[in-house]
C-alpha cells in the first residue's frame, strides 16, 4: 500500500480512533451490517445500527459521526436518514455518505442528491460509477458493481467535490480522495476484495470512524483507505476465497493495532 | 456428487456465469442477505438486493434474473416483491422463487400462492415441507427447516411443476428437479450443510445465476444445485462445524472456477 | 469457565437442547441474524425470524420460545414484538426480551418497558448500561457496548427482577443471573468477544433455546450464559482477531456436543 499522506499521520490516526473509540452511527444496508459493525469494532470504534425516526435526533447527539449508505433503500430509510442526517448537520457531526448504486435507478441517484441537498455530507465514497452517476445523470451503472475505473472518474469527483463541499472519495485500483483541488491517493488493496460483498460499504463505515476522530477530512478519508487497502492486502495472502478473505479481512484490520506504521514497515 | 446432466454441460454452465457475470436481482431474507451476495459473487455472478417499490421497475430493467424468497416477510415486502415480480415476467426475466417457511404459517403459504398466481415463476426451489405445503394446504411445518424427506416430495413437487408450468427443486440428501415430466436428480453434500442457515436460500440465489445465462431451467436448476452440492461436500471435508462451514463453502464455490469438471474428476 | 449450576445439570440443559430442538421464534435486529441462526443451529435448536404482524399468532404457536431483541426498532417493529409477545404470553411460552441500547435513547428504553409491561418477559438479558438504565431512566448508556461493569449492575437486576418478575441477566465479565432473590453467576468468556458485534444477541437467542426446553428460567439463563462463555473462551485461543472469533465461537458451540461435561474437564 503507498498513499499520500505519511504513516506518521496515519498511524497518528489510528491511534486516534482507538484512543477515543467514537461512537459511529451507521443507517447502512441489510447486507454489510454485521461486516461494518465488526469493522469498526476491528479498529477500536463503537458502532450503532438504528434508523427509527423517532430516536433519530437521540441518537445523533451521541454519536461522532454518521454513516448514511442507501443500498437497501425504502420510504422509511430514507425519512430516517434525512432526519438523522439534518440533526447531525446541525450539531455539526461529520456525515459521510455512501450512494451504493447511484446510477443503477433513477430513484437511487434522486435520493443521493436529497441526502446531498438537504445533509450536505463532508464526505461521500463511491464507487466510479456511483460518482460518475452523481455528477451526471445520464451515466447508468450495472447495479451495486463499478463499470468504470476509478482513474476515468477523477474529474468527476473533483466536479463533485466542487459542486457540494464535500470531500469525494472514489475507490477502486488507486483510491482517489479530492476536496476539489488537491488530490490524495492509496494505491494497493487486492482484487480479491472485489469478489467479498460489501467491501465498499465497509470502506465508508471506517471514513466514518476516523472522521470522528479527525479534523480533516481529506486525512481521515484517506486514512480510511489506507486502513481498507493495507488489511485488504494481508489478507489476500493466505485467504483461499471470498469466504476466507471477509474473514482474514477482519482479523488484519483487528491486529493493525500491533503494527508499528511509524516505522515504515508498509 | 452425482447428477443427472453430464459434467460437460454443467462445466458449460459453470463457465458461462463466469463469462457472463449476470446481474442477479434478489428480494431475499435479512438472514441470508450476506452469504447469498457472497455465494453469487464466487460463482462470478453480480448481486443486486433491493426491495423498494419504486425503484422495481428500473431495477428488474438491468437484471438477468429475479429472485424472490418469502423468508423474513412483511406486508410492504410482498409488494416489492409483487411489483418486481410483475415486472420481471413482463420482460421476460426468469423468476425464481423460495417459498421459506411455506406450510409454518397459512399467511406464508398464502403469500407464496399470491407470488406464483401473479409473477409465474420459473423455478420454484423450496424444501419437501415446504413444496408438500403448496400443493397440500393441509400440510405444516416446523419454522423453516423441513420436516419431511425430499423423496416424499417427488409428487407433490410434480404436481406443482404440472400446475404451475415451473420447474420444481426439491432440496435434501437428494435434490429432485422436474418439470413435471422429467425428474432430474443430484446426490451429494453434506449433512453439516443443514447447520448453516440459509444454504437453502443460497442455492436459490444460485439457481438464479444460472437460470439468468441457461435458457433451460432444467439445466440452469440442477447446475445450481450440482455446484451447491459439490461445494458442500468438499467444504464438510476440513470444516470443524458450521462457523468454518459456512465460510470454506464460500472458498470451495469460488474455487469450483479452476476445477476441470470435464476431466470427470466429479 | 465457572459457574452456580452443576456440570450435570448444565450437560442435562444441553443434552435437552439437542434432543428437542426446539423452535425458537426470534424477532431480532438486522446486524446479528445471521449469527444468532447459526449460534442456535450450532446448540442443536431451530431458528426461525419472522417479525411480520399477520403472522405472529401462527408463529408463536409452534415455538417453544420468542425471542425479543430491540436493537433495529422501528414503529412496525415494535408492533410485530408486541403481537408476538401477547400471542406468547397467553400460550405461556418464555419470552426473552433482550433492551439493545436502553438507556442510549429515550426510545429504546420506553419500548423496552412497553415490552415488559404488556408481555412480561420471562428472562431479561442486557448488559450492565442497559439494564440499570430500565431501572432508573436517568442512566444514560453510549451507543450499544456497556458503559458500566456487571458487578455494579446486580443491584440493578435484583431491583428488575422484583418489579416484573423475570430472571434478569447481566453479561459481563463474570454474569449475573438472578430471580430477585439468588444470583447465579458464571465466570469466565474472553475480552475478544466483546470485539465481536452482536454476542450479547447471541447469548439472548441461546437463552431462548435453553428456556424452551427447561422449566426453570435461572437454569435455562444460567445454562446459556455458560455455554457462551465457554465456547467463547476456547474459540479465543486460536483466534487472531475478531473475524475468526466470530467463526470459531460457531465451531465450538458446534463441538459441545462431544464434550463430556459431566467428567468435569471444564
Amino acid at each position: 500500500m503507498k498513499t499520500t499522506i505519511s504513516s506518521n499521520v496515519l498511524y497518528a490516526a489510528i491511534a486516534d480512533v482507538r484512543a477515543k473509540s467514537p461512537l459511529v452511527h451507521n443507517i447502512t444496508n441489510y447486507v454489510v451490517m454485521n461486516n461494518s459493525a465488526n469493522a469498526l469494532l476491528a479498529v477500536g470504534a463503537s458502532p450503532v445500527m438504528a434508523h427509527w425516526v423517532s430516536e433519530m435526533e437521540e441518537m445523533t447527539s451521541i454519536a461522532g459521526a454518521l454513516v448514511l449508505n442507501i443500498g437497501t433503500l425504502d420510504d422509511a430509510w430514507i425519512e430516517g436518514m434525512l432526519a438523522a442526517g439534518k440533526s447531525a448537520m446541525r450539531r455539526g457531526t461529520p456525515i459521510i455518505l455512501d450512494p451504493v448504486g447511484a446510477g443503477a435507478t433513477s430513484q437511487r441517484t434522486e435520493a443521493a442528491m436529497k441526502i446531498i441537498e438537504e445533509c450536505h455530507p463532508t464526505i461521500i465514497r463511491g464507487n466510479a460509477s456511483e460518482i460518475m452517476a452523481l455528477v451526471d445523470a445520464g451515466v447508468r451503472s450495472k447495479g451495486v458493481d463499478s463499470s468504470a475505473s476509478s482513474d476515468d472518474a477523477v474529474e468527476s469527483a473533483r466536479r463533485l467535490a466542487c459542486e457540494t463541499g464535500a470531500v469525494v472519495v472514489i475507490s477502486g485500483e488507486t483510491d482517489y480522495i479530492t476536496n476539489g483541488k488537491d488530490v490524495y491517493t492509496v494505491v494497493g488493496g487486492s482484487p480479491l476484495m472485489t469478489s467479498v460483498t460489501g467491501m465498499g460499504c465497509t470502506s465508508t463505515a471506517l471514513v466514518g470512524a476516523f472522521a470522528a476522530v479527525q479534523p480533516d477530512p481529506m486525512v481521515a478519508a484517506t486514512a480510511a483507505m489506507a486502513v481498507m487497502s493495507l488489511a485488504g492486502e494481508r489478507a489476500a495472502e493466505y485467504s483461499r476465497g471470498n469466504g476466507s478473505m471477509q474473514v482474514n479481512f477482519l482479523d488484519e484490520l483487528y491486529n493493525l493495532r500491533s503494527l508499528d506504521f511509524a516505522r515504515g514497515d508498509m
